[in-house]
């Protein structure tokens, strides 16, 4: 077995791999807005117009000139002549002159003249006149034009991840056609000799396949291109072939385990025949996680995961998501899980050379959130259905029970 | 304009509107697990078989019977008999007599008669034999048969959203084909003389429909099924006509907006044609979000939301979401949106007649997480688009600045 000269540590490897590797976006589609939710918009959006076009009621009511009406109480009432009626989705042509109201609906575009609305539960309509029982302040119900954004403010930014409410921003300023990043494509493979396909009943001594389930499901969930490559053998001629080939779509490609020295052994030899400058990380300082290898090869990154499941569940998470993430284009303050702090039930302590990510379930004990260390494993996939998170301790360190801490959140 | 006779508080309108309506899975299909992540399990799903099938070894090293180097240390060195190797992926037919072990690789068949693995960095082979310096307890090193899930035990419960590691444990199983709930189909509706699709250019008065967009995309962030219907005139014969069409082939019909009085008037109107109840609940004491109306006609569901985009958001969130959650079958726990706890950095007070749900940014000061509201009209949709979540205020009540409070983060 080949000995760790050094581990790295959770920040120096990223660090340093991402310097390496450089991740950026593949490139860029264009695609209609009703099929850009959770894609990354590839630039700013500035806005074309304002938002509303014009100044519009929020309330059903009066349009008025906010001076006629300032001091106006119940028992101050003041009058004003009904001059005419806005009509919902078209222009208000007329203006109100001093002493005019004009009946407008909730989202009607106000007269000109006119620079607040009083509600109609305010008034009273007495023969084409308006009777204001409550006076309004310059602007009171009423959005103005541009409030919501101004012509040449960024929309949305670029490397945002489109929600809802982006989508209903660019609907409203008529950004129907929305340029993305080409998310990156990501080849999973798993390795050794024991591991059959899900599909297939094992013989005694082998196991099924879990690693390519889970490492295409969480490279799906972060919105890149999960390619399933299917088992390779402990042979390094056919993980080279296999890797290669995959490196000619795929910009990712993961090989987890072989838990074994055999498999781990194999994807070393094969990494410096596949391109420059190769093996870049090689051990990490985590648990689970240890054997894990970060390389770059002609510009294309090839990782080798841990064969435990939950190991490779990690890795992904830590070391690999960073990466994706980059390659997505998401803005840096857009990355990285989900977090939330919850109280620790039970103490935790790292071994002495390794953070330990700790898996955790989290409960809610009427407003507080508590966090549960789910323990066992890192073979023991049932540790990760059974968990919400992970709590990351440094190593050496002991996290007392009752201390909140942070919660990485799967996503 | 029609006065609510009476708001409902949330609580009491949800209670309300699920017992009458009393949402379910429309029904089931099975996929493949390849394409079964983020749906819900229709059934709870079994472990056929145990979990690993056989005791494996964790580590590289030598299978041993554990009372043999019990109290085994550099000092006192035990020698053991090597007497075979396991092989990967192959049944270990041997097995292992006292003072006798065998090399296994790290996922290696145990040997019948051992019971632990010492880790090869503790041992010293010579000459065909062991020189085992470091003792270990009995199951050390070992995952054993059935330690990740026994046969029989539930290994996904029904109403589970399959995440990436539920996948995992499906595989390892040999579940690949996986029973899922059918999602249901959500029709959804924009309305208001003023609304234009967002590829149109709007004339003076009229404003592109946002509605559509936003709520779309929230039913498809819930793993419900979107059906955009486009937008309705205020029209009885046309609205009646269109949510008629729809309930044929959606089992939830959303009609958004027309902000003013004659486009809810509509809805109301339209109701009581479409079915028995009828309208559920009108009037919500929620701001954003009002005038929402809820109905059941015959067996299917239609909701009225407000127009203004923040409020039709919200009260997606509030009200509507729990039902599409019992449509999609999850379990309850499952239920609702993510929530954190976060120091609020502004005081916040309700209204004394409605919750509030506040708008706020979450940033991390350090260790801890701060809430900033984004104040704003329920119309101003770019006060969502710089939010993370929301805090409910509830009607009255005061949040003073420094409070921790709860978030509802957004999908």
């Amino acid at each position: 077995m080949k000995a760790f000269t050094r581990l790295w540590t959770v920040e120096e490897a990223l660090e340093h791999f991402l310097t390496v590797a450089d991740p950026k976006p593949r490139g860029r589609e264009v695609v209609p807005l009703e099929r850009s939710l959770d894609r990354v918009v590839a630039e700013d959006l500035t806005a074309p117009e304002d938002l509303p076009a014009f100044d519009r009621s929020t309330v059903d009511g009066f349009a008025v000139r906010s001076e006629d009406v300032r001091n106006t109480t119940p028992d101050r009432p003041v009058t004003l002549r009904l001059v005419a009626e806005v009509r919902m989705g078209e222009l208000t042509a007329f203006g109100l002159h001093p002493g005019e109201a004009a009946r407008v609906p909730t989202g009607g575009m106000l007269p000109s003249g006119s620079d607040a609305v009083v509600m109609q539960e305010h008034c009273r309509v007495e023969d084409g006149r308006v009777v204001v029982l409550r006076g309004v302040g310059a602007w009171e119900n009423v959005i103005r034009q541009g409030e919501d954004i101004r012509r040449g403010e960024v929309a949305v930014r670029w490397g945002t991840r489109i929600r809802p409410q982006e989508l209903a921003l660019l609907a409203g300023l008529g950004i129907t056609e929305v340029p993305v990043h080409l998310p990156p494509r990501v080849a999973v493979y798993s390795s050794g000799d024991e591991v059959v396909p899900p599909d297939h009943r094992p013989r005694p001594g082998q196991i099924r396949d879990m690693n390519t389930s889970s490492l295409t499901g969480q490279v799906a969930r972060l919105g890149a291109v999960p390619k399933p490559g299917g088992i390779l053998p402990d042979d390094e001629l056919i993980v080279t072939s296999a890797v290669q080939d995959a490196l000619r779509t795929s910009e990712v490609v993961l090989v987890s385990g072989g838990s074994s020295v055999g498999s781990r052994d194999v994807l070393e030899a094969v990494i410096p025949r596949l391109g420059r400058p190769g093996i870049v990380v090689h051990g990490v300082a985590i648990k689970p996680g240890k054997p894990t290898i970060l390389a770059v090869c002609d510009g294309r990154i090839v990782a080798g995961l841990p064969g435990h499941p939950v190991s490779a569940m990690v890795v992904f998470d830590v070391l690999i998501r960073p990466v994706l993430e980059a390659m997505l284009g998401l803005r840096a303050e857009l990355r990285g899980p989900r977090r939330m702090r919850a109280r620790l039930v039970e103490s935790l302590r790292a071994p002495d050379d390794r953070d330990e990510f700790v898996r955790v379930a989290v409960r809610w004990e009427g407003e507080e959130p508590v966090a549960e260390p789910v323990l066992g494993k890192s073979g023991i996939i049932t540790t990760m259905t059974r968990a919400d998170g992970y709590v990351r301790v440094p190593m050496g360190v002991l996290f007392p029970a009752g201390r909140a801490v942070e919660v990485r959140l799967f996503d």
